[in-house]
């Protein structure tokens, strides 16, 4: 099963920044940042909200294509298309996760500040 | 007469991230960007849109901190808030405008390209 994501050339300025402009939406973008191109399953947000509304942001950036999710057995793995997103629109995701690395009103994991990488 | 705008440190990621998020704002934006801080009067995008259209985009970008309007006589004054987006989040205001600067989706003056800046 594939789900479905635009290409890079049809990825859209208006839309990307819409979905972006979501405190949950903000927090997972700069948790998948910190990761630096690890694969996260969906449960890895649930500090961002409940199962129903992480389903809900994580299609939403899916289909705006800040997001690529690769669907193995039960699990999605969800990863920043950071290359597509440079190549369409160089400097902006790394304009959006510094703004949004120190801001203390997005959803942090655990409560704790988003560079602690270590989970139980 | 003073319209209301944020403190530069009321300025949220979020609410620029979604304000941004439409493209008749996003070619204010530009098009404000294009003009070096040169003040422009609410007439001047009409090529973007009806009167009431421009009333409420531009009063999006003016509560969300995007942009200042000052009230002259019977006009409103618009500038970009550069110098605050700037402090508040550097880098990403330019990352936006250089996103949107090549942009054919979005609305542009006189149907030109949008580094036309002589008007009629």
């Amino acid at each position: 099963m594939t789900l479905p994501h635009p290409n890079t050339d049809q990825i859209s300025l208006p839309i990307v920044l819409g979905v972006l402009g979501d405190p949950t939406r903000l927090a997972i973008v700069r948790y998948l940042a910190s990761k630096q191109g690890v694969p996260l399953n969906c449960s890895q947000f649930l500090d961002f909200g409940s199962k129903t509304n992480l389903s809900y942001h994580l299609a939403k950036l899916r289909e705006a294509g800040v997001t690529r999710a690769e669907v193995v057995g039960t699990n999605r793995m969800i990863t920043l298309r950071r290359a597509d997103l440079d190549a369409r629109f160089p400097g902006l995701l790394d304009g959006v996760i510094a703004a949004a690395g120190d801001d203390p009103a997005l959803p942090a994991v655990g409560g704790h500040d988003i560079e602690v990488h270590a989970r139980p």
